[in-house]
């Protein structure tokens, strides 16, 4: 099948970059770890000219290649790489946000070979606290095919996201720094000291820390539940395996909390790593929700419906 | 003046050395850096013995030569020099615990050169999360001379602790890791990267955190509000150098938001670094706590009560 369209998913971490066929079916797809944070440094020809500039090169490592083969293949890019420490910044759209629109917002920047490269703008909520998102819009695009008129729609991750959307709107979304916190505490707190990895998941102790969260002595925060998954393990309540899923539920736990009682009878939409969005759908069902589902290759789906909507290429190609 | 003892403030991260005289006054101090976590790892003769043992080797500089010249000092120490990571355990007394009774209780560990440091018992409470204190209840002591009978006492710190007093019994206390969450976001997480240090203290940043904890958007938790130390950054309502303060008054907010309401009528006591406790007097201010008051030398003096209470000295030396 003749390749329609290169879709980029380029985070902070890594660089997914697909080339999508007819219909948007993938026909190939890499992932590099050039996210706009971990840039390649070392500078080498592209076309005859030496390049230095990272998000060229990564780009260059990305797709040059099908390039070469498609030049006119029509590039599209979504995430950090249109934030104002990326390639070029693509403005915030506000919400409410028609996702489907954003394909006539796209920001266009030109790689040194000159091929456009289509950045898919992030949207912004103002008014309250701001809160911001590059590449999850993308994400509930992709997902929202065949879904309810009212959903909400998670995202798991460093920075979680849970976005409301109603008939195609993005109406309001919160941000929970719950992955970057695990992160940190396990690797640069008093609470990593005692821990100690496996690779299997102890769900008991998983559960003991969702539950913690939901429990009375949840409601004086997470500042103060925290030191638990030092002192059940001084009192011997957890093994220095077991401290990690505590820890781990007991965060995803508080961000669960965090969510509005009116979420509960909406339906729940995950999307991202399966194993990480297994343990939100055991917290979730914990917490009292009871229809949520996960979602998969949201960010190519999405990238190809805003190619589409921008007229970059068409739905279905003839054979 | 003649010493009477020679009183130990021993924590993960410095090691505070008083000797006192009569009636407790305060005759000579010292600071060094050898907490726990921090001990002096090059072997030297002690009284003509080689030594290794770090915790030999923080006592003798700390106090070696008070020593020399009158050997018959007593010493009495708290702190997490009693933990389990501590040159020898001294094992929990559980609430609700009479903190002049701790005096009773001390931890006998004697010395390559002979001498006895009595370490002073932490504090557990159980039954629900278990919550745990080592040199606090100290500090507690220290401070509850002419108080209220029913008192809240607050020791910020890289673990804060909010510790209930009733005629002098501890009988409730938590625990929040304010400090050291504030320390690691800001080194290690994506806010430290556009926050800038300044020497300033941003009044208006910190108190615009403390009041998020306390809003509406507070209530859906600190995971959620984290992500505003860095939006409103990215939005001009925060500069690089107000964000620190932003974050340390959102943080300080959350934990006095898991106050229990049953304390706001309760006379508050803060003990601590100066600095530190006047940015909680002023987000106690904020939040609607009302009878708030700062107390010194709190160490030193509940060692001095300890060390009267188990006969290691006498109340008053007559001249």
């Amino acid at each position: 099948m003749q390749a329609q369209l290169i879709a980029l998913d380029w985070g902070t971490s890594s660089l997914r970059a697909y080339k999508l066929g007819s219909a948007g079916v993938v026909l190939d797809q890499r992932s590099l770890a050039s996210g706009i944070m971990h840039l390649p440094s070392e500078p080498r020809d592209i076309a005859g000219v030496r390049c230095s500039n990272g998000f060229e090169l990564a780009f260059d490592s990305a797709c040059g290649d099908w390039l070469d083969a498609q030049p006119d293949l029509p590039v599209i890019a979504c995430g950090m790489v249109g934030s104002a420490q990326g390639w070029s910044e693509a403005a915030y759209r506000n919400t409410p946000v028609d996702v489907a629109s954003l394909g006539q917002a796209l920001h266009k920047v030109r790689s040194v070979r000159g091929f456009d490269v289509h950045i898919v703008p992030g949207v912004i909520e103002q008014g309250g606290l701001p809160n911001v998102m590059r590449g999850e819009e993308t994400q509930v695009l992709g997902v929202l095919h065949g879904l309810a008129p009212h959903v909400l729609i998670g995202l798991p991750g460093s920075h979680s996201k849970w976005v409301e959307v109603v008939e195609g709107c993005i109406t309001h979304f919160d941000t929970f720094m719950t992955g970057e916190l695990f992160a940190v505490l396990s690797q640069h707190s008093i609470l990593g000291r005692t821990q100690q990895s496996s690779e299997h998941f102890h769900t008991e102790a998983f559960d003991r820390g969702v539950q913690v969260a939901l429990s009375a002595d949840g409601r004086r925060g997470v500042l103060s539940t925290l030191f638990s998954a030092r002192t059940l393990g001084l009192t011997a309540q957890l093994t220095p395996e077991q401290q990690p899923d505590y820890l781990s539920g007991l965060l995803i736990g508080h961000e669960l909390a965090g969510l509005p009682d009116s979420a509960k009878p909406k339906p729940i939409v995950l999307v991202g790593a399966v194993p990480l969005c297994a343990r939100y759908q055991r917290a979730l069902a914990l917490c009292g929700f009871a229809d949520v589902s996960l979602a998969q290759a949201a960010s190519e789906r999405g990238l190809w419906q805003l190619a589409v909507a921008a007229g970059l290429t068409q739905p279905v190609t003839e054979a």
